[in-house]
């Protein structure tokens, strides 16, 4: 019998995944479970890019442009135009998800061997698209006592080697919600300029921004035009996880040149989803402001609720729609499972995303959970009482 | 400045896309082109499968399940069941076309620098997919004089190292038009058995099997349940290219674990797509056998009309809808790119493929080119005189 590859063993299992048959086993024994695991936010998708879709009129269902529709590029730049970003259309490529966007900047960028630094804990499916595209991750550890703020200078620069092809940052974060300072970008342009390295910037959460704070994209550091790759996505933007749109964005034109050959090969991004996708180009600001409005007012109310937990240590989220929580446990892992599998309260339970999988260096946040805030507030406060009593009980 | 990766300089172009800016420049000189360069069908997309996106009523587009909507899967199984296949759920992972089939099933079971070997001329983005994977391509030359049928199993055995993990087949095939016997299919399959190596069979042209002949699946051959790994896609069969959905199917569980974990790093398939893939499995018989018999009087006249022409070869092809076609041309490269720039009869021209870029073996294919038969049968004569007359012009 032939067997797998190297590659294949090594490839990481979704740390957000593993925990499916355990809830599903407690959902059938009839417990109610808060699914706070995931980033698939509970958000209405705005009707009419929905509506887009169910208006084509297409006779044979086409593949598109390898780089996507042109009309939909074209609304792209001008959308990128309102935040200041000068973008031709041969600066972007659509993606399948922001998901393909980061293997085709990894593929452009890296051999097998190389080296990307990012600081952890970081979206956990950046080791994935790693072990696929052969690159070796070089994690720099940020901590929740710091709020998961930029580490210094000088901590990057002791990673960086001759097979050091790029820094890659989330930000805002998943999962810490950290929001960028321009002073943290600066720090970062010029650390990749002095040392010749790419900056990709997975931009996917950008609208999401609070307490009035801007968000710095690295389109806009001046001076990284060659260095700079912009990673985006309408999945969380407009709440359409499915349609699986996303691009990669660079005025480095080797580095498109090159994505455009993965595009390529793959033919090209769903058409469906394109339409929807442009439609909801159109999303009048309205929309923004209440979805925001709504993820403050709960990432207000879990903060301040875990925070009232006995031994809960937390860090002050600036954007996207995730906390990371250092919980009275020796091991999340085992806690997370626990609670699908040993335990209910008045018949609920709750599912999150223990850390371990958000850091590459082994041992790290081991005590630590993901909290997605995609529930309405009602069941977050429900979510949390849980949490409290779970803590309770798994410690007694 | 920083540099893209040798990888992303070694990322093949596609050689049905190189030609498009001369395209682009014979449209703006007034000049009707025949496309004949790539295998986008012109056959209409079943209206149901249209009809059933059109007829969603969610409020918020989400993630599927990474393997794909359940439903998608159970009704596929049934659908396998038809030809024969006993499928489990667990079997399938539905991806983003055929395209990302091939991705999964390469990183799966190949190490950078792996070895699969795939007789040629072939599907010019397997090139891309390998490069993109790290795995080295081993030719294996079929010819036209032959009709593109399988080398003798003692070829293939001359190119088995400790490094082959694979021999990868397109059946009916892209660009020949090749399909293979019950008798190949064995030869196959004792080989890859003694050799201990998987055998990945790319059906997504199945259906498209003319004569009256029988289209043998690597999935049912017997004995081959652990090497054997199935490519689909729905892009051809429904003519729903811009769906972007297909799948990889196996019985080999590893094969399917590895698979898994690649698609949950890119979180899932399309989901309007899937829908739509879902309703196209209710393609009443009828739809096909008309499809079938419009491609079987195209590829009647197609050859046929080829085969007049002086200095022309042709093989005969069984399935698929492409030929190969030789020329009596020093180099088709040159000739595609002159009958785009510098040639026009009555206003016209037609764009081919250069069968270059479906061989690796550097130097093949440099006098043939490939020929889609995308177009109905009254565009195809015309194209074909059109063929005639450049080759007097382009000889004189
Ligand atoms: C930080 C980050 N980047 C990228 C993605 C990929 O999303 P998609 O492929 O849906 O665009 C996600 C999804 O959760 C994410 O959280
Ligand atoms: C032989 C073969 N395999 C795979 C594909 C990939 O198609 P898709 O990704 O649209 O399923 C194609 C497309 O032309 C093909 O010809």
């Amino acid at each position: 019998m032939p067997h797998i590859s190297e590659k294949g063993r090594q490839m990481p299992s979704s740390p957000v995944r593993k925990l499916v048959p355990y809830a599903e086993a407690a959902k059938d024994r009839g417990i109610n479970i808060y699914q706070l695991n995931i980033g698939q936010p509970d958000i209405k998708t705005p009707t009419h890019a929905l509506e887009a879709v169910k208006n084509t009129t297409m006779d044979v269902l086409e593949y598109s442009h390898s780089a996507g529709n042109q009309s939909y590029r074209e609304k792209l730049i001008m959308h990128y135009n309102k935040i200041d970003m000068d973008l031709s259309i041969d600066d972007i490529i659509v993606s399948t998800g922001g998901s393909e966007a980061l293997m085709f900047a990894m593929g452009s960028i890296c051999d097998y061997g190389d080296e990307v630094i990012i600081p952890e804990p970081f979206y956990a499916n950046y080791n994935g698209f790693a072990t696929a595209s052969g690159v070796t991750v070089k994690p720099i550890t940020t901590t929740i006592e710091n709020n998961f703020a930029l580490p210094p200078v000088s901590e990057f620069e002791k990673l960086i080697t001759d097979k050091t092809k790029a820094i890659l940052i989330c930000n805002p974060g998943n999962p810490t919600g950290y929001l960028y300072t321009q002073e943290e970008m600066d720090q970062l342009t010029a650390l990749v300029i002095k040392h010749d390295l790419f900056l990709v910037a997975d931009e996917v959460y950008r609208e999401f921004a609070y307490d009035g704070r801007e968000h710095f994209s690295v389109m806009n550091q001046a001076g990284l035009e060659q260095h700079a790759i912009m990673i985006d996505s309408v999945s969380k933007r407009y709440s359409m996880c499915g349609a699986r749109i996303g691009c990669v964005v660079s005025k480095n034109k080797e580095v498109i040149a090159a994505a455009m050959k993965f595009a390529q090969a793959r033919l090209s991004p769903p058409t469906f989803a394109q339409i929807a996708a442009e439609a909801a180009l159109d999303t009048p600001q309205e929309y923004f402001d209440e979805v925001i409005e709504e993820y403050i007012a709960r990432r207000d109310l879990l903060i301040s609720s875990l925070k009232s937990i006995e031994g809960v240590k937390v860090a002050n989220p600036g954007g996207a729609f995730y906390c990371v929580a250092e919980l009275p446990v020796e091991n999340s892992d085992d806690f997370a499972q626990w609670l699908l599998e040993s335990f209910e309260y008045e018949g609920e339970t709750i599912m999150v995303a223990p850390a371990a999988g958000f850091y590459s260096s082994p041992g790290m946040g081991n005590n630590q959970i993901r909290i997605a805030y995609v529930l309405e507030k009602e069941s977050l406060k429900r979510a949390v009482v849980i949490l409290e009593k779970a803590l309770k009980a798994y410690n007694a």
